[in-house]
């Protein structure tokens, strides 16, 4: 293993997300053998001490420390993976990048597009390596829904439609803010499901069918006040608990979106379809090894929506894993996404979505939530 | 049989929905024996004696028309079923309720809400019974869906979205007008899609979930031109080829609704899905003897969508048919809603949808055009 | 209408079977408007004579019989439709071709290969048109199947596996025998599942994929005694609950098949699935419009199951029907099934599952009943 | 970490089973912070030194052994996981344990019973911990279906049906024997699908239903020579490419198994359902984060099968690992099962299924090839 150069992390915070991505640093270098790079975990940090030692052992990290800024400033660390509540992004990306670290950042990028582009322009400014965590792109079934396109296989698209679903907030009794809680609370979150996610959606869309032109939106609070569970009172909610908008593609398609907590019976659905002359495709979160694909030239009695379970050795990453019929899981997407980026680093190319690209994403969340204020269309301005 | 009254039909239009009204007619009093009232094909009527004659001789029809003036006119004849374009359902409606008949009409009602009125108008002031093929309600599911609601198994809702896909119109080859492509010109569709399947969406929506209060819409009409099929010459589409609104219910549930004729892979897709608080529902066309159930009370390890199989005794309409896992299809819920009309019939009842709710569902359709027309939010007037 | 001839039919049974032979018979014309031969239902016979009656008023027969032996005797009678208990079923069918009438039998033919032999006698030697009411062949999705295996698309057969899967008779509590009930009586019909629903599977089994030559099975009967519906005394429980045999075709595939009347969760889940080198196929009765199919031909990244959707003109029988995407249901099986022998009839050709084809698939019930009982393998004797 | 006692694994055999046991130590502290053990990856050992050592370079193992028994004797290793083909397995795990090294085994135990009794005397007699890798019994919506029955859900049982469907030996070019194709060889294997694929059918199934009393089966060699992939040569194939079986199980319920690597369209597709009394359950490899479920005391109308997304913190070993709808996927079959192994371990209990458990399954299999050599019935001799 001596002929691995380290590429040294230093994480900020150890949520849910720091969990996904430790995973990730842990196991890219188990099944992505000819990486040049090698994660190692030099140090993770978070305020509370004695939680963030326990999070430090349990994963293995070399190293504690309860100021970012520290970390920041180490010399032992070449990349800094932002896991924190959205409202951190910005001033410790910034300062990352000035430091001339890499920066890898949970997405979405920041609350605002007016906080991304510091942001943005900070890490074009320092030429460092960069991504941001929309890590959906690299499920093998939506990489090959990816190739299926860029093949020429759906031909003119008309429709694009997207969903994520979720039931997790439908109690009144569920608190909001502070850990595990903070994607409730508007300062610290910036929106509610629109940048948590309907941003999955935009960015995954776009991807696959270029820039979204203008939206038309309309957002719902369903719950109007919650506790907060930091304070124990009660506080207007700041969220939007559900958002749905219709666009206009740059490609003449049309796309239809929506997102929710207050879906009952879905834990985290997201799905998309797209339509096209040709063919179509279908996918879902739930059973994420299948991408569904319906091509219009088979012959005529034969047509039928094929439910291709991918995990195939020539189909995306999966040569990598087990072998044909065996599923892998939601977390490998992340060692997929951490995986490319080391690889992109090594032949010195940007890693997709930079964070130039994800504050493209940001501008579709911004007009979406503007014109559900204004219930207007807006434009969005976005050049993809 | 000698007990039986007689239900004399004259039938206005052979196409598609002439058929599959005439197959009702014959088939109700196999299955639905205590019906009081027996239905007799009269008269058909359409302007091509040849194939009208041929039709006639089919299905069994008495005797044959080729002015519908008569049919509406005839002493032997109770009921006018309307199945002509819909540029031609007021004038026959108002005629034959003026002359006392029972009027069956094809959905929509009408291609406006000005043209609706006066068909309400004079459906009320003869005091005939009528009613609006919306025949997807009486899919055994369907109506089963409405009985969870009404049972309030869902509990406060949140969330109606539907949609309704097709694929058949996608080639730009494909004439426009004429027989059989009558739907695809706007003077005697009145819309396009928005009229021919939103139209199902919206009235199964506020059957199950009240009135729409309010909508932002837009539409797209992917071909501009079509070649007329009697002319040969091309003219500009007027047709929506598809229509994608959002909107609130009066019970303060969110409605996402999509309709269109080039999503690849479906053919006749129509599904719903309503989500609340304690439970959730799913239908879709394409498997219409299954309503997907999501308790959120079932024990929690054990929770999961059900996929209920709607064959049983005790389930809708399932005890008038054969038993329980074998399916029965689109056909039948013709079948019902004539049984239903004759039953109602029978006890002096309105059959559900009137005129007068289906004129409700084209004010939801109204205002979905204008609202895509003018890019603004339109209110619906509604009262449901 | 002038122009087509009678074809006269006398119902020998009422039952459930009764009802879908005539609502076959009253259908067909409508639907195959092509046929030269017109259904008449001239006579429905059963010995309780209100009943009878009451039968012949819903479904408008001419005339009703208690002596089945009149109907047979009645000149006015082309075809007789035997649809009584299977201990009936040879006795009808002699007399009926010894009449010179032309029989249409429900399945299984007989309770034995040896009660089955004297009427194959007696049609072979009356030269009268015959069929066996196998129904399931003419389920639109299965004679696809059928169209795709003799087109080569699956190549050499490995495998073969059915199961018919049903959960009405687990409670205890429920009487054998009477009407209604006579499935459950071992004398009227001759076995349990194996003549009941494993003859099904057989007849699809060897009609897709040849003669089965060996086969070695165990059956089961859970419910050792049950009350008799009319004596309402307990006795001994004579029929196979379930049965499961493994065998071999002539075409050197394995075959596997089960039924059971035990598993709970399948009211009437009758599945089969074929295994090619090339292709294999899937379908089952509960979603009975589907077709699965797997093409190993298809590009490999893109390969899945297809779920065919078999609604489209160009796919069996379905131009007869509605529009792509509308569904038929259980019903339309016997339409076709009618359809196919009168379109015979009108040919000079038998109608495939003749009464000679019946009882091969009666030898192999036979052989399978045989080898259960002597826990050993047996030959059948069939000859495909 | 310091309060971590080490648990020192010598790996052999370093293919297919190899990478899924490594990442099963590798990660399992990660995941199941509160065990007192913690793996750490001593030796692995295979006979190719260039290889091993490429592969204990990639996944960290710190030392290299080309000669197995050196493994086994080395002081600084606690437990030894047998990753060898299968003719090897009795030879290590016997020295293994003689040498006081707890043992770890990839299944089947060995290729016969008798080769197997003196592995699991070897074990009894040392006294030490020990366990085989049927990993599937630890998948998530497995395990919950091992907790509804014994909670009593389905009630008695009437049947139980299983099987494993692969497709990847079906071209006749595919050679037998060496690296990554000794399944193929019977010497190696000591059988085909039996031993390879019905083995962990049949553990599931005994585990989940009691024992199997005696069995009925049948084989196939659908291929009967191929070329060996290291001499060159046509040699005949031992090995059984397709098995059927059907047997009692102790609990009076009807079996029934089909293994096959001739199923197009299968990569890997396990299957398993039983059906009780009062409840019915389904599972397949191909969806494995799903259980459906079927529970008759619910509501009459409302019932259906249920499919479970098993991915909340409720459900077996889902707290362990991400939120609420998010998937794991087959490698965490392995990982649960060394966790469970060290839990056990710490606790000082079996570990099951212990050798002497999976002999037993053994027995099953043995009994199988047998029945299927003579063409009877056969006793399994088990004791569950």
């Amino acid at each position: 293993m001596s002929d691995k150069k380290e590429f040294r992390v230093g994480l900020i915070g150890y949520g849910f997300m720091g969990r996904t991505h430790s995973n990730a640093y842990k196991r890219v270098g188990d099944f992505f053998p000819d990486l040049k790079y090698r994660p190692v975990l030099k140090a993770v940090c978070a305020r509370n001490e004695e939680r963030v030692t326990a999070f430090a052992e349990q994963w293995g990290y070399e190293s504690v420390e309860t100021d970012w800024r520290k970390v920041v400033a180490r010399d032992d660390i070449d990349a800094i993976d932002i896991c924190t509540p959205n409202n951190m992004h910005a001033e410790i990306a910034i300062a990352a990048a000035e430091a001339g670290k890499m920066v890898l950042c949970e997405k979405p990028l920041a609350r605002t597009v007016a906080e991304a582009q510091p942001m943005v322009d900070a890490i074009e400014k320092a030429g460092v390596a960069n991504t941001v965590y929309y890590n959906y792109r690299r499920i093998p079934a939506v990489t090959l829904a990816k190739q299926l396109i860029d093949a020429g296989k759906l031909g003119k698209i008309f429709h694009y439609r997207a969903n994520f679903l979720q039931d997790w907030t439908i109690s009144p009794e569920l608190p909001q803010g502070g850990e595990g809680l903070w994607r409730l609370d508007n300062d610290a979150a910036g929106s509610g499901v629109t940048g948590d996610l309907l941003a999955h959606c935009i960015d995954t869309a776009m991807w696959l069918n270029g820039g979204i032109k203008d939206v038309s939106a309309m957002t719902e609070t369903f719950i109007k006040e919650r506790v907060h569970s930091l304070t124990g009172e009660k506080q207007k909610v700041g969220i939007d608990d559900a958002c749905i908008f219709h666009c206009h593609f740059d490609n003449g398609s049309l796309g239809l979106f929506e997102s929710t907590r207050y879906a009952r019976g879905h834990k985290a659905l997201y799905t998309f379809e797209i339509n096209g002359e040709h063919a179509s495709i279908k996918w879902n979160l739930h059973d994420l090894t299948r991408l569904e694909y319906f091509d219009h030239r088979d012959e005529s009695i034969e047509r039928g929506w094929r439910s291709i379970h991918v995990t195939d050795g020539d189909q995306p990453y999966m040569d990598k894993w087990w072998v044909p019929g065996l599923s892998i899981g939601y977390e490998h997407s992340f060692v997929h996404q951490v995986a490319d980026f080391l690889q992109c680093l090594e032949e010195g190319k940007p890693c997709s979505p930079t964070f130039k690209e994800a504050q493209e994403t940001q501008k579709v969340c911004e007009a979406v939530l503007e014109s559900a204020k204004s219930k207007s269309w807006k434009d969005t301005g976005v050049s993809w």
